[in-house]
């Protein structure tokens, strides 16, 4: 039951990273939507490994086939069901943790909590499942940008080294033009130096992304249970490695004065916006038509190349290798995914909005 | 469909502020828990306004009546039906909003989207919807107390004061001990000056509550879209005022290698359990028996008693008071609101959880 | 978790038959929708008891009280509370069932699933429930009116006595003119003769609830697994006493040949109709603007007012007094719950509806 | 959002009559349970077209492919993805109705739903969509199967001839040794004859299916809103072609009085049963130990092999011709279809039930 999400635009998906296939159903989508093959194809690539020396050199084509729900080029209102096959894995990599369970990985909860587990590449609680949701989030950015709201993520930090520019300061564009996804130039090279630094030390490094969904309408988001940042919260919390979410002024907004952090609202050019904006464009769970952005932070990979102590299924202390082709940093693919699925939260509520007309 | 929570300890909720009633309906708590009024009272008790000189100084007695499910003393897995009256409402302070629209508050958001609001004391976006939450949590906590579950929150930092001390170093018990739900006193000490100060400016501050759950057995939580600690997180971001989370390391284990993140697995007295707790007792969304913890961010409460500018109905710019009385920071009465909807997403796990069986 | 109905007007149920009270949550229902308490207490007076010689004689006023949703007469699309006080309990005509099974009624399977129950008046099995449902059912009759879709339902038939007309032969607006319900005075001296013979024989009978729905636009209902029948068939078997449910041609469809139970399409007066309408308005699980009807099938009351066989808490075979004050026909107080159910469904779809926009 | 069902065993599905391919992924099977493809495959395998002179004669092979949630022949707890490659269709067939809307089809409705549909082979409203369920349904009865509960459907009705024996009084292991899925070969017979001249009428003809589920624990099912009986009724309801559901005495038991349909406990070799079984294992929605029996009305299919009156999509009236390969008479092949739905149902109901525990 935990593998679908959404209400209205619900993704349910299957698929371990060395099994034959991973896939998903998008149910819920509107019909009439245009989409191509390419949309989609498109944000995979920006997720998949092997695209620059940063990331795991894993080679996954991550190609996705269409099985239904689209018909001449088109949405129908049926399910989409769409599959990526697995290529490229190496299982035996996997051998030697069939028997140990990797430090800080799921290895341990999994095999107690269902007394079986397909241990190769990590199997369900591997990060390939994120291509699913890449898949869904590309039909709902499409189907957003109909409605003119846009979806930017990008790396803010990395180890401890931040960007202090607020997003407003960076042309967001400038992003996808270098390999660690970072929209200034200066802080991408000391990002791309601290991750090449940290991979030859065969370790791993941690990193903060920041996400801007610009044109929001007012009004999407529920009151009490369901409020928009909440679900952008768990949406954030599900992704592989994260460990916090904020959002407007977040942690930061402990230390400030309400006089100080309430957003006045003032009337310019005859519309309605705030002063600031330190709400981050969510009151009362429903956004108010400013700017919505948050950070996502995320630990360093679990899977370092250096020999860790651990355990082993007869509960005997072990060493265990590090082995396979892993990322030093997980921020640089993981900004599709941040944009993917803040995209499917999106989505889900702009379609449950419609429920509120009398 | 917003004013539901959980899956299997589902609890649903109505009431406005300056309504007749608030209440709360219990759906899918076992049969056969011992419960008594008594308990869940307590629970409210530490919630309601008044109880300090650092809290609102509205005198709700938020006294609850059993409507259903209880007979005999024993829940019958029967739908539990409670509601508190409201009583000690002023709805006359707040006819100065009724168009005008606070800033931070959802007074505009709601207007927006549902054309109609209920702007007497904030309406159904008022925190008084939370004592609805734990009532639930009160039981939601009996039950977990039963299988050796415990839940304990703290005010960890207020303003930019905050506590450097790690949670294993506190007496968490001594938090009860003093009116701003602190266990160590010194820190105690400056929390409620630096309050009280801010009350005397007329002013608000915000603050941080640390959680631990103690106890908690391997295996709850669910893979994928369900993990435990994004059930958690969105759990916590549905609490009014909040704008952050993080568990375990949380973002400052943005900042760290792998190598030093990486929970290495140890048989200590022959069981299982990780030398160091980065991963917040959580791995792969399932807990791994270790203890939970995690952060959550307040901002300061929106309404001040400062004249602000804001707009009105007729989109006009025009100044508003501040009136109604209020807390100056939200932490202290936060506490078992914390503990609360951290128990409700527990119990909802730990009955899901019975099902893997075979 | 089995307490609430529904997607998008979603309604949630607590309260026992002797216990304080019963009540509803509401939630979904659109903002805006002017509603008047008379107007909900209009149809919870068709349900009462004590309203004819042929119904319990129990005097329930079952008055209604609002506690939140509705502000200055209108919805606010906050969670409507209501609740309805217990009067008139005699708990002390259900000591004898404190240690017995009631044949036939669920005082067992309860006992048995649950280890505990309140066995006062059937407990929460009690139809006293259905008053619920009849609350959110009138005001989903409001919404529903002012979109032109009318429910109307009547009763077809009393143990082997059934009307052999069609629907379109009958005034329906004759139904509330006499105390059996039915549109057919011929028809319902009948059926009031028969029922009240079988009161007197201090046993009950069965009887057919026929159920008209004129005005549904095309497109209500959603494919596979959310039919619209599948969905109605679903709310009516929840009602207790119910053991079948047909639409369009039903039963008698099986008999049938393809060429004559097809409805064909026709063009009149510009606009599409079906020649003859054995698909009962529905066609793949989606409404097509032809009536819709259907047919539920009512066992006969299982509290008769003789002694019967059953076994008590110990295992033991034992005699049973008939005792309390019921029905000796379920069906007359029935229409308007199943109106009210299938309203519950009507307006879920017509919201849920709303969503197929690009 | 209408293309899952269930809640713990939860099956999510997509695919059209002549796309690629349809799948579905089962979510929320227990870990553990030894499965073969072949065991799955037989159930398929009675659902195809093609088995015999009396069923459509379209080749599709249904031959089914896993893709995750298994591994080394066991279920991972992890969502079980499969699928069907659609072979074997004649897409040519279907260009008559790309234009024009079939009587009693889906056709009209889904096109002013949706302003689009893939028409080929019904595209999404096809019946071949079952051979989804009945992989999880297949699944689903060996679960059950480990705990001793058994589902057998047949049918005991084709047009106006019908068996009037009890179920009881048959073998049902008969059923599967004549073509038309009859325990009494009698009747198999009559039900042969009579499908086989309609098809030479170029007609069609509908049915009745029995279904019989025996040793169900007690306990299955929940209170109000998701009664056994309710869920049994939606899940058959769901079926393509299905007008009617009928439980227990169902329509007959409206003729009874009370005091006949009773179901008097007794004791019998120190176990509880009921004398008579008129409440069909049932009461108060929850299963109280004694078989579960049911019956489905299936209308006739609706393609027939005649010129028929119908519309286009200009709203114009215009003749239909008759064309592709199709069932004289579901019943036959809709046995397996109904056995795999009661499974899905009871396979949830089981699994809910375990979190009745304190």
């Amino acid at each position: 039951m935990s593998n679908s999400f959404g209400k209205i635009y619900k993704i349910s998906t299957f698929g371990e990273s060395h099994g034959e296939a991973i896939g998903i159903i998008i149910d819920g989508c509107p019909a009439g939507l245009k989409i191509e093959t390419s949309e989609i194809q498109k944000e995979l690539d920006r997720r998949k490994p092997g695209q620059s020396k940063i990331t795991s050199q894993r080679k996954e084509s991550d190609e996705i086939k269409f099985l239904s729900g689209i018909f001449e080029g088109k949405t129908t209102g049926m399910p989409i069901g769409l599959f990526i096959t697995n290529k490229d894995q190496k299982s035996s990599d996997y051998d030697h943790v069939s028997q140990k369970y990797r430090p800080s990985h799921a290895d341990y909860t999994y095999q107690k909590k269902y007394k079986v587990r397909d241990y190769r590449g990590g199997g369900r609680s591997s990060a390939r499942e994120t291509a699913n949701w890449v898949a869904a989030g590309a039909i709902a950015k499409k189907f957003l940008s109909t409605k003119k709201i846009f979806i930017q993520a990008y790396v803010s930090k990395v180890g401890n080294i931040g960007i202090e520019k607020n997003y407003k300061e960076l042309n967001l564009d400038n992003s996808e033009n270098n390999i660690v996804r970072c929209p200034d130039n200066e802080y991408a090279s000391k990002f791309i130096n601290l991750i090449d630094k940290t991979r030859k030390n065969r370790d791993t490094i941690g990193g903060i992304i920041t996400c801007i969904i610009k044109g929001c309408p007012v009004g999407l988001g529920e009151p009490i249970f369901e409020k928009l940042h909440a679900n952008l919260g768990k949406a954030m919390l599900t992704i592989n490695a994260v460990k916090g979410f904020e959002f407007g002024s977040g942690f930061s907004g402990v230390e400030m004065n309400g006089s100080k952090h309430n957003d006045q609202f003032q009337i310019v050019n005859k519309k309605v916006n705030t002063k600031t904006n330190y709400s981050g464009g969510i009151q009362g769970g429903i956004s108010n038509g400013e700017d919505i952005y948050f950070n996502v932070a995320f630990k360093p990979v679990s899977t370092i190349m250096k020999k860790q102590n651990t355990i082993n299924n007869k509960l005997e202390e072990v060493k265990i290798d590090g082995k396979g082709r892993h990322d030093p940093c997980v921020v640089p693919r993981a900004v599709p995914i941040v944009e993917a699925m803040a995209a499917n939260v999106l989505i889900d509520y702009y379609l449950i909005n419609l429920k509120h007309k009398i």
